[in-house]
This record gives C-alpha cells, sequence and structure tokens, in this order.
C-alpha cells in the first residue's frame, strides 16, 4: 500500500501555540544556537522551522509528544509513568528518544546543537523548564521538542 | 542530582501480561530469531528476556508504549494522533523510534534482529498485529515493544 | 560558515561499480524487500535508488563505509581492528551504526526493512557475504551499505 | 555462533595515549559537563571513564575512529573521502554518527551531555580541534571521541 501523505503542518503550529509557543520563539533558538559561528537572520531562521514542521517525521514526534505532557497534566497516564513523567525524572529517557525523529531527518549534526540547546535552555526552552519545575504544568516532552526543531532548522541551514 | 533508580520489572511484566504476552511468548521469538544461527534453549531465550526487562531503558519504553496503545484505545488522544495511531498508519514512525530505546542497550547487532522479526511476524507479534487489523484492539506500539525486547535479548546473548 | 555541497553522486556509483554492484542489483533488493507488500516495477525501484544516492549522508556514509573494506583487504589497519574486520566479528557493530545515517534520511521505518535484507541476504547480499565467508575479499561494510541503500529507497518510496 | 570477547581496554587506553588524551583529560571534561548539576570528584570520574572503555561497542567505535584519523593524516584514503575528512567538512557526520555506539550504552541522556561539550570544546577536545584548524594533525574523529566518552560516563554515574 502506498500511502497519501497528509500535511499537518496547521495543526502542529496550532498545538505548539496552544502550548504557548510561537514559531518566533523557536526562531529564537535558531539564532542563538548559531552564534558564535553565523550570523542569521530571523526570517532565514524562521523559514527554516517552517520547513522543518512540514515534514512528517517531526509532526509525528511533535504530536505524540505534546499529547503525553497533556495527559500526564490531566493525569490520565497509569502509575508509575505518570510519576516519572510530570516528575520529568532524570533518567527518563523517552522524552529524547522521541526527538531523534526530528533530529534524524537533517543528519548527525543537529544532534550537537540539539544538546546545547538542551543544556543552556536559552529563551522559550528555559521558560518552559522553569514553569515545570516551579509547580507549573508538564513540560517534559514540549522543551525537548521545541530544541528539536530548532536544532533541524539549523543542520537544514549548514546543509543547503 | 544523583538518582536513585526503583526497578520497574513487576510493573512491565504485569502490564505485558495484562496485553495477554507471557514471557515465554517472547522468549519463543528469541529462539525463532536466532533459528539457523545458534540452537537456544527456551531456559536461556527466557532469562535473557527478564534481564533485558530488567533495564529502566527498556522499561521506560514499555510503559510509555502500551499506555499510548490503551489510551487510543480508550480514544483518548487528541486528533489526528488518534486516527494516526489507531489505523497505525505506515509512515507513523513513534512507535518503531521508541523501541530504539531498548535496542540501543545491546548495540547496533540487535537492530537486524528487530527487523527480521518485524517483517516475519512470528508468534506473538503476529498475533498482535493481527489483532489490531481484524478490528480488534490497539496494538501499534505493543508489537514494535514485543520485538524489541526479542531482539534485544537476542543481542545481549550474542555479546556474552 | 555555510556550505556549498557537491554531490559525489557519480563518485559512489564508481564505487559501488568498483566493487561489483550495479544499481540494478540494488533495485532488486528493493522489489525483493517489498514483495507481499506492493508490486514494485524495476524501474520505480531503481528510480528511488538514485535519489537516495543523491544525499550527502549517504554519500558519506558509502565512502567511509567502503574505504573502511578497502584498507582492510589491504591489510592497512592497525591491530586488533584489522583482524575485527576481516573476519567479520560478530559483536563488530560499526558497520551497521555507519549505515544508520543513510537509514535516517527515510526515517525509522527503513530500519525494518533493513533488518529483513539483512537476515535474509538476497541476491547481491548474500553474494557478497558468501564471497567473505568463502575466504574472499572483506565485504563487512559493503553489504551493510548494499542493503541500507535498498531500505531507504523501500522507505521513500512509501513516503510518497 | 557465541562470541567469547576479548577486553581491549588496554589497546584502546594506548591508542588514546598515542594521540595525546590522558583518560585524567576526559575526566576533566566529565567534571565540567556535570558542573552547576552535580559537584564530582577527579576520581569518581575517572572511574566511570574506565567503565565505559571496558565495553566493546565503545572500544570499536574508538578504534574505527582514531584509524580513520590516521589514515587520513597519512594521506591513504581514497578521494574525495580524503579532503572531506583532513579538512572536517561541516556536513561529514559520520565522525557524529560512529560516536552514538558510544553514547547508546548509557542511553539517550548522554546525548546531551555529548552536543554540549561539542559545542563549547572545553579542555582536551578545544586542544584537539584547535589543533587541526591550525593546520597540525587530523582530529576529525577524535574530538567527537572524546567528547562522548565523557559524556558516557557522565550518563553512567547519573544512572548509578
Amino acid at each position: 500500500m502506498l500511502f497519501t501523505e497528509r500535511d499537518y503542518y496547521e495543526d502542529v503550529v496550532t498545538m505548539l501555540n496552544d502550548r504557548g509557543v510561537q514559531l518566533t520563539d523557536i526562531a529564537e533558538l535558531v539564532v542563538f544556537g548559531q552564534r558564535n559561528i553565523i550570523d542569521l537572520s530571523m526570517d532565514i531562521a524562521l523559514d527554516s522551522v517552517q520547513h522543518v514542521l512540514h515534514k512528517t517525521e517531526a509532526q509525528d514526534a511533535i504530536m505524540t509528544g505534546l499529547a503525553i505532557d497533556d495527559l500526564a497534566e490531566a493525569n490520565l497516564l497509569p502509575q508509575p509513568l505518570q510519576t516519572r513523567i510530570d516528575q520529568d525524572h532524570g533518567t527518563y529517557g523517552v522524552d529524547e528518544q522521541i526527538v531523534m525523529s526530528i533530529l534524524g531527518v537533517y543528519g548527525t549534526i543537529s544532534w550537537t546543537n540539539f544538546g546545547y540547546l538542551d543544556r543552556l535552555k536559552p529563551g522559550i526552552v528555559g521558560r518552559l523548564n522553569d514553569e515545570q519545575h516551579n509547580g507549573g504544568r508538564v513540560n517534559t516532552f514540549i522543551d525537548d521538542i521545541v530544541s528539536a526543531i530548532a536544532a533541524a532548522a539549523q543542520a537544514r541551514i549548514a546543509h543547503d
């Protein structure tokens, strides 16, 4: 069977917006991630983010990760998974595994970009992370997903 | 912060049993996967499956994947994710991405074992797959997870 | 720095031909891998193989893997690496790791295709494998590389 | 066939030393990578590095990557691979692919540690990188390998 793929671009943009993430927030991460390497304009960064968000692999990872966050927030996951995710437990690695689908599309050079953003937590990544650790909503997957979109967008620019 | 890890072995065995999967079903996949390579006893195969199920990485992947199947079965996922998962759509790859956490622990040789089981669908893998495609419950993640546990258990035996 | 990428398509086709692998051999693997799923013509299969071979990630993996085989054949690798590679040692997994660069480009569904070809060893894969195990030249990387190109080409068709 | 695995620990330590890398250099990266997270002693860091270096997957990745650097340094690689590696071309990603074998052993949390070291290039990583970019020897693989060993050693500590 061959697949006629629908493009879920509008869906994933809406889901990100509903979680307080604008595409310009992600474009800022792209610019931040490339400082000291290349001087990127926000226009080029935003365009690359939009390209990444048109990829089926990225869309599925985003839809799945954001749904898990929301289900954890609604306390709908079975135990002990619920606790592992809502506490963002240090050895829980499925969030980082899932974003490999996004990173994989633009090759291995995106992994380094991802690790850099994930450790420094600039801009929206830090805000999402702080929100959860200050007792706010579950953002276990979304912070990795946002970093991965930005990392893939950087790799895409480097490849072009 | 250092983590004192709990072992969720009993939890994941119960979850698998609740979905109709016994550890002996997985051990049979181990024996099947190694036929024409080595002649494995069910005892050695079962012991290796149990070792894999004590790994934190495997436990998190199993708990997460089985929860997604159950939430899809209960129609609790947001659209369009709900439809992509309950129809086991051919380009949806998050199930295969998640099981990489299980396969990674015993190295790259487990990927081949996984692909072989995933394509031939012997024993319990075929039964889970048929159940879903015959209008039964959602098994989108569990069939990959069961194949991955067996693939990792084979790689663990090869490494020892 | 932005990269102006050269396309090494002609180089990698020549390298494969020099090792006795024609693109039609790989196209045959594509058709074999999809039997019982879709009925592919050799034309569609060959076209997809050619598309994969235009990807930078695939080109680098191919050039690197084939070079290692050749250096092992010429006995130019340091010990104990030389022996591990020329004996195609069962736990040596760098060959399978490298082909992940090829498989990654078309997403996780290509891993299953790869494992299936790698275990069944149809056509050219079996011939390369037999040559080495019958005392012929070192083919430790090329058999995985050829399977991975075919696996990626299958995934590319499924995505379209 | 079951494999009786030899431990190549002494071999890989010698190879690293021959390239000017001491295990204490890597232990320093472990401590650096965890600053602001946990306060690690050099003893704990060094012990974890030694554990990582006993893993077959790590040993094969190290032996292979260092051999490629040395062959590039000796101008023994075929073109155009020789130029892509000795110039450490920005889109060449096989070095980062290979170190996934090291990172995979201790799970996905090591990827972030790797990206952080790879971008900040502290200590020995920076020295190796500078040497190549100042016209010294080819260090295309070794800088990633050293970062990956340190990243895996950090993940191992977090898991314990």
